[in-house]
């Protein structure tokens, strides 16, 4: 039975509670993770016994390739998926649907309701999100390969590190380095940020040349070749430090490790998020750290697993997160250090291993 | 007046019709055409004097850098989105709220209701989008470079096609070139399809060398560093061409050029559609086309204008459209030829200008 088989019957078990003999897909990355399609704009309709793809012809050879098995329902140019929803429903004669409420527009849903009589509408959340939480076998080692990636790409770069090169060209040069190395390209936009800029979490790589600052934030991750994402960051020291510089990167790396060796099943996420954030707060930086400790990462690179003193969660064996505090300080400079975590059945397992001491953080620069 | 203030300033008038004193701008895309805010995870109030962006401290830098003068409601970590959008309404004393029920979910919406008193929701259809259809002179400039990246870089791969290449190492390079020439990257994963995988109007690249193959098809576009879009598709002939390969091309190339000779402010996006498509089925190939003549490009690929024969709406100048019919033939291969229009006042003006007649399609390639 293939993995994607698999997935199917965990929903279907999940939906049984729900009472709905049918189930519409609308979020594209869940497509993907319950039939393996890569493609865009194409739904998936969920039902007792099978499962219907509904897209249109430019994906039909590769529905065909990706997805031995699956049923499709292709609909004609210049035909709305409204229509071809209707179709498989009447065909399959559903009664209730759930559909999912975090992805489904209010419009679509409002389409949904008056287009198609005599099904009645079952708003679900998170029922593959909640599948998704936990990564299997085959997950686990493509986000493995994915840290791979990064790691291998980050290591390059810092050998090669020139005064003279800009934002904007290191950002550039990982990616082309993780798809050097295999991966399809970065998880996201990386943040290549210097000096004051490093301030700035979501910091966008300019133009500015390297030299002249001490600091250089890197906040990157890969693309696996399947579709899996890592999600790290390194500060790097290229000239003379502050005292307050390596005390605050001590103070987050202090943060960073206390919070990562309390991660195991059962511990609940508000309590990793307060210890990272009380050491910070001890510290006399309690303001200046204005994000969540860390996220699921997976097929996407913000899942719905959330670090956060709101989120009275447990971890649960398979979760991978990050564990990314930080200290910002506005017109000086900041400092994150953040690793990829796998809860396991005792505990936990870093698996990105980009030394992070403090001496390892200096870095030649010319 | 920025260009921003102007752009709300129209958007407050649209909804004025809609008897809302409040508009919730849930959709990125169209909080950063509104705001200049190039960051994520942010709404946009507008007001009837004022605006403001609800976002976290990740952005707050970034914002009073990107946005100065728009109001900021900053909420602190560990605290929902809903809460802030509570606290303005109710600061604002808003009584009916119109949103983007083509953004918004089921499940945000469902928050809204349940979680504000006294406000009235209005359902709003693409408000933001209607006024995103029609670019001002700002756009058409970041678009025209946005062409002009994507040529540069083709360019620069033509002249160096190697037969050992790989479609993986053309598209990375396509984007590599991109990036030298000042932009933020490709607008999408460019598909390069070799052979019979061009008859995949959706291909992504694979590890298969060029040689050997006469058809090799690329469509791409660039990423200008103000976000706007190119698109582009060029069939380049490798090696020695069938009469077939030959006929279709031309087929092709004639249905693009007669569809486009049409467009002009008052024509009908749906007849346009029939000029190409009826050029294609009456050379016997109707059925091998099967996607949409284009599509609106701006800071989103794919915008909500659509040609297709579904799509009963008038050209207007200042529209940017795609026109990229395609004739596809599962296991041979397929072309497609696509440029960027602008409807002017007089009628358009095609923004691309890669040669595309028969002769000179064909590449050395050793």
């Amino acid at each position: 039975m293939s993995r994607y088989q698999l997935r199917r019957d965990r929903l279907r078990r999940l939906i049984k509670k729900s009472d709905v003999d049918g189930f519409l897909v609308t979020n594209f990355t869940n497509v993907t993770y319950l039939s393996g399609f890569t493609g865009e704009d194409s739904f998936l309709l969920i039902l007792p016994a099978g499962e219907i793809v509904l897209s249109d012809p430019r994906y039909t050879t590769q529905l065909q390739e990706e997805c031995p098995g699956v049923d499709l329902e292709i609909r004609p140019p210049g035909t709305a998926m409204l229509a071809s929803i209707r179709k498989v429903l009447r065909r399959a004669k559903c009664k209730a649907v759930g559909f999912e409420s975090d992805s489904l527009t209010v419009g679509l849903y409002g389409s949904l309701v008056e287009g198609i009589d005599a099904v009645q509408w079952v708003r679900c959340q998170e029922m593959v999100e909640r599948l998704r939480r936990i990564k299997d076998r085959d997950e686990i080692r493509s986000i493995r390969t994915a840290v791979m990636l990064a790691e291998r790409s980050f290591q390059v770069i810092r050998c090669g590190l020139r005064a003279e090169e800009h934002e904007r060209t290191v950002a550039h040069a990982l990616e082309r380095e993780i798809r050097r190395f295999g991966g399809r390209g970065c998880s996201f936009p990386p943040i290549v940020a210097i000096g004051p800029r490093s301030a700035l979490p979501h910091a966008r790589p300019q133009d500015i040349p390297l030299c002249g600052h001490g600091l250089l934030l890197i906040d990157w991750g890969a693309d696996s070749a399947d579709g899996y994402k890592s999600d790290l960051t390194r500060v790097l020291l290229t000239g003379k430090i502050s005292p307050k510089l390596e005390r605050i990167y001590k103070v987050v790396l202090k943060a960073q490790e206390q919070a990562i060796a309390a991660i195991r099943p059962g511990a609940l996420m508000s309590d990793v998020d307060a210890i990272a954030r009380n050491i910070i707060k001890d510290a006399g930086f309690g303001k200046n750290f204005g994000h969540g400790l860390g996220h699921g990462i997976g097929l996407e690179i913000h899942e719905v697993t959330r670090l956060a003193s709101n989120q009275h969660r447990e971890f649960k064996a398979g979760m991978v997160v990050t564990v990314e505090p930080g200290i910002y300080i506005p017109g000086w400079g900041g400092v994150r250090i953040e690793d990829d975590i796998l809860v396991t059945r005792n505990g936990h397992d870093v698996l990105s291993s980009v030394p992070k001491d403090f001496e390892s953080t200096f870095v030649g620069c010319n």
